[in-house]
């Protein structure tokens, strides 16, 4: 399949973000300029430079030129329930999953609470570091009852989507219940994330249910503060 | 009008809560006890206690009784276009505005992109502090086109809800774009709200359109971090 120009110049454009070719807020190119460089029409240059700009790479700003930003990633947790991968592929960020840990525990007072066990029933605790183009951004601990699923241990994280092994071992996730607060990063979570310590965190706490509201799944999730964001749609 | 019993109780209890009488993460007396101190049945003690827990000021805990929690507003501004003063009185919490500044400016880059403007145009610029219970919570900075409301200038903003004046003068607001981000608190912020230099903030850019999508409103808005959360319910 024939790669568009664009899309290639693009390509290009982002490698060279990448890199520090063209460094944060400084000035990239005029359509024209770079229209000449890469030997294609000034359309060309705008489709690539526009998509870029959706992604956040770029920002044009009046009269002055188009500018590097560093990207943020519009994140959709608070709005779809879907799978830190899918959600990822559908942008066009490449996911990747690094387990850190996934053990068998028992409930302490706040995971009884939210899974409605008893405290002290057995939980499986998995922790899973997660990346977009090889940046961690959102450290997530899930705890699910291990009675509802036995065979819970086998699966690899790494390659399965959870919500998919719910729903293929017989509990389908369908509602969620999130709550956003905001706290810094201590130690530990700054060295996993790759940002300083005091930074702040977006801070999620998620319970899963299935059906006959059966909670599945209580998580703990903190997301990099410095390229994360959501967006709200509000209408009347 | 009679004041229930129960909502005595609950005003008495919160009363000892924040003069400290009852102190964060401390046990409160059990039901039984608090039965007897105030002379009235159990139901009565329960009723009154759950509407402290669903305030967020108490706590259950199982098998140890009641603790005293520092409470967080859950906040709506990521599901509902509501006036900040309409959502408190909801919640049973007393508004206060402070009004910080209000002045005309020129629109700069970021203002004229939001609202769709020349750099330079002429801008209403309103700062106000917002304050739940006498605590300051968000302070938010509002940008409004001049030549839309030639008369916004007269308005006492301690007193009336933005929205209803947009919509008294004819441009209702219609739908709205937020995003959030998280930031640090600078020295300025941390004194008006009341918290550490570099506490996290939720950091919201708020836009808001009338028909045929014409910006009215530019709003960045900076919540507290430890006294506020959101919360997002997603169903499949």
């Amino acid at each position: 399949m024939k790669v568009p120009l664009h899309k290639k110049i693009r390509a290009d454009l982002l490698e060279k973000i990448k890199t520090g070719e063209y460094r944060e807020n400084q000035l990239i190119p005029t359509e024209l300029e770079l229209a000449e460089r890469y030997q294609v029409s000034r359309p060309t240059i705008r489709q690539a430079v526009q998509a870029l700009v959706d992604e956040g790479y770029l920002e044009k700003r009046k009269k002055r030129g188009t500018i590097v930003k560093k990207p943020k990633i519009q994140q959709e947790f608070t709005h779809v329930i879907e799978s830190f991968d899918s959600e990822m592929n559908r942008k066009g960020i490449i996911p990747k999953t690094k387990i850190l840990n996934f053990l068998q525990t028992t409930a302490n007072e706040e995971v009884a609470e939210n899974l409605k066990l008893e405290l002290g029933e057995r939980v499986y605790k998995l922790t899973r570091l997660r990346y977009a183009e090889e940046k961690p951004i959102v450290l997530v601990i899930s705890y699910i009852p291990y009675k509802l699923f036995p065979q819970f241990q086998e699966v690899d994280f790494t390659k399965e989507k959870m919500y998919q092994v719910f729903e293929d071992m017989g509990h389908p996730i369908r509602t969620v219940t999130r709550k956003l607060e905001v706290i810094k990063a201590d130690e530990t979570i700054s060295d996993l994330l790759d940002i300083a310590e005091d930074d702040p965190l977006f801070y999620f706490h998620t319970q899963g249910f299935s059906d006959d509201h059966l909670p599945i799944e209580y998580s703990i999730s903190k997301y990099r503060g410095d390229i994360n964001y959501f967006v709200f749609e509000l209408s009347q």
